[in-house]
């Protein structure tokens, strides 16, 4: 029932993505300016259909930890513009010629950086994705179609509002921003399979929405995410260096893809780790669920399930599992990771090298928390999401990871013989 | 009914992957050239193999184009040989750092090119896929589940015992090459959807193949190859190196994806070059197919029909149409094309500067003939297949494009705060 209407915005956002390939960085610059503007002059508005939200989400029963992330505040749209005059200092990836050289016939070919086209975004509840989202696909010379979460509806759309009416005014194509105007999970599903009209899809939110996606597109998907994240603990660690990394990456923010999820130990460290880092864990209040060895060492400690291996618990809870070795370790992680971030803490040069060699993950971490694993930590500045796939990218997603390529050969008449 | 099977064949192929990416290009060179070798030794086996499928595609009726490719015979076995001792040159893309760069809390960070892990490809009937793809496959580091046609079932079984055993022999973890023993469709359709076991899919055939692996797969795919490709004739162009492109990019191999399927012209350009083109076409046995414009220059044209502007014929036939100017043209190619291969036959630089950049397609040439968008021509060596789609590679794919990165991260205990 919505095709007509998913087509007619497909066609749309096609339309301005073949325009605003040619658009340039000054007036790209220029509407992402425009929009930070707008959104804070049209803060009340924007509250408004917040509000309107929020009074829906209450009345539905949502948990405090959804509303939070659902509710807009005068300091988030505040962030949000931000985030956006950030976008200016950051180089336009379009238009890099990565490569030319010359062939013994005379052609010349070169490899020059051009934006992906349209690109979807599918996303839950926080408002604030349709902000960020919308300015790294204008920056990057995409046009973006927003489906959002039905939870902020009225907020994405008086956002969508505000932000495209003041990019086309800036001299963006109509259409270059479009928010999918209905909920309803059919017009996702239509949307994931617009090969016509859209390049690339990128979910964002929970492993449910990710797996719903990932199963459903025919359009390709950049999957992003999901990190069951391990630190894996050596004999020979720093202990103190140890406990430090592990609170870090369990509790400067557990509710993130990139927080440990589970702890791993050699046994010759267990007995004298566990105990130190289990006291500075659990004064952080974080509960530990351990393997039968770990609980010889830690009675008090819960019993872990081969269920808590794969979970991503996102809260102050971490399996903990003592390992026999170094192969061990890395069998576990390749094993139930989810191919986001490791963390090993050693001072073998030998381990170092073998644990980033075979740990298959986006990002394989010596001697530092987990938590760095974020666009703006590797100083690759703003990010679309944290890719966990291997194709086209892999961590964080910037602005070049929102662009493509395509080869331009000059000649002077070639032909093949 | 063949679960159990493919899961056993995905399973022994991630363990091997996770070994390959460890091993040097040293052994890999040398099981390139002991699987050049074996091909070589075993070729009667191979050749008696394959006169039972020849036999079988006679008594199905196969066509003769197919029974060709169908085909081995000695000389195209020390092809396929030759294809796999080419490897040995080309560089090994595994371990090149391509970025490291210091922050300001002393975090190293690097970015480093490792095996996509397990490819899947799924093909029809040209047997010496087998061999191209396992090499290329091998050289990257990365595990092969090779899922061939039904007609070239023993051709391939042959061809992949006799590589697999000398592989495994130079050192290649057991499991690295593997074909899928049944031609079944359903097996390919649950080879679509082991995402635990694959990292991507290569389709590789003609264009119903690749809908059925776009339509099906959860798996990534690299779509490639089918080829819309257009040249087109600006008024200002040199006529005469117009029809020898032309003649070239329409005859030279009619049946591959870089041949060009629809001609443009100017409609100024029309009257003075649409004679000499036809002749030199008909010349070489190309049936055209024309716009009523084109009709009024060439009467004894047959009619081009809305489906001509979408077919790639793939033979000698040759859909043409008249457009008024530059902006028509780009407007038929970015509507009918397949983002694969357009050229533009021009003088002027403005026209070839705005060809250049309007153009959505993989290879975007001034003045040569399509026919140059290929691995070898372009200097990168062999490829896999073209990709067509924008994520992950765009045109000819080779060594580089069968890899991912990885970041590595050297820390000294720093938390994030």
């Amino acid at each position: 029932m919505y095709q007509t209407e998913l087509e007619a915005i497909g066609q749309r956002a096609k339309e301005a993505s073949y325009k605003l390939a040619g658009v340039s960085t000054k007036t790209k610059n220029d509407a992402l300016q425009a929009m930070a503007k707008s959104l804070e002059e049209r803060r009340e508005m924007i509250l408004a259909a917040n509000e309107v939200d929020m009074e829906a989400g209450r009345a539905k029963g949502l948990s405090n930890a959804l509303l939070d992330r659902l509710l807009l505040t005068p300091d988030r749209i505040r962030e949000m513009a931000e985030g956006l005059r950030a976008l200016i200092a950051l180089p336009d990836p379009v238009g890099e010629v990565t490569r030319m050289w010359t062939r013994p016939n005379g052609l010349q070919i070169g490899k020059i950086r051009v934006p992906l086209g349209v690109i979807g975004i599918i996303y839950e509840a926080r408002p604030n994705v349709t902000v960020d989202a919308a300015g790294l696909c204008l920056k990057a010379g995409n046009a973006v179609i927003l489906r959002g979460g039905s939870e902020a509806f009225n907020s994405n759309r008086a956002i969508t509002q505000v932000i495209s009416a003041a990019a086309t005014n800036a001299g963006i194509p109509a259409g270059a921003i479009q928010l999918v105007e209905t909920t309803d999970r059919e017009a996702a599903n239509l949307m994931m399979k617009m090969n016509a009209y859209i390049d690339v899809l990128i979910p964002r939110g929970g492993a449910g929405l990710i797996q719903a996606v990932v199963q459903n597109a025919t359009v390709p998907v950049l999957e992003t995410g999901v990190g069951n994240c391990h630190v894996y603990v050596e004999e020979d660690a720093d202990l103190k260096m140890a406990r430090r990394i592990v609170v870090n990456a369990k509790t400067q923010r557990p509710g993130v893809c990139n927080a440990m999820e589970t702890l791993l130990v050699h046994e010759n460290a267990a007995p004298a780790f566990l105990p130190v880092a289990a006291e500075a864990l659990r004064a952080k209040g974080v509960e530990l669920r351990g393997c039968s060895r770990t609980r010889e060492v830690l009675p008090d400690c819960k019993p872990a399930t081969e269920g808590d291996w794969r979970t991503e618990y996102l809260d102050l809870i971490l399996a903990v599992k003592v390992v026999g070795d170094l192969e061990e370790a890395i069998d576990h992680i390749n094993t139930y990771g989810t191919k986001h971030t490791e963390v090993i803490i050693t001072n073998s040069y030998q381990k170092a090298r073998l644990f980033l060699q075979r740990v298959d993950a986006a990002a394989v971490f010596v001697n530092a928390s987990s938590r760095f694993t974020d666009g703006h930590q590797f100083g690759l500045g703003a990010e679309i999401g944290i890719s966990t796939q291997k194709l086209h990218a892999r961590g964080p997603m910037g602005l070049e990871e929102l662009t493509s390529t395509k080869y331009i050969i000059f000649g002077d008449g070639q032909i093949r013989t």
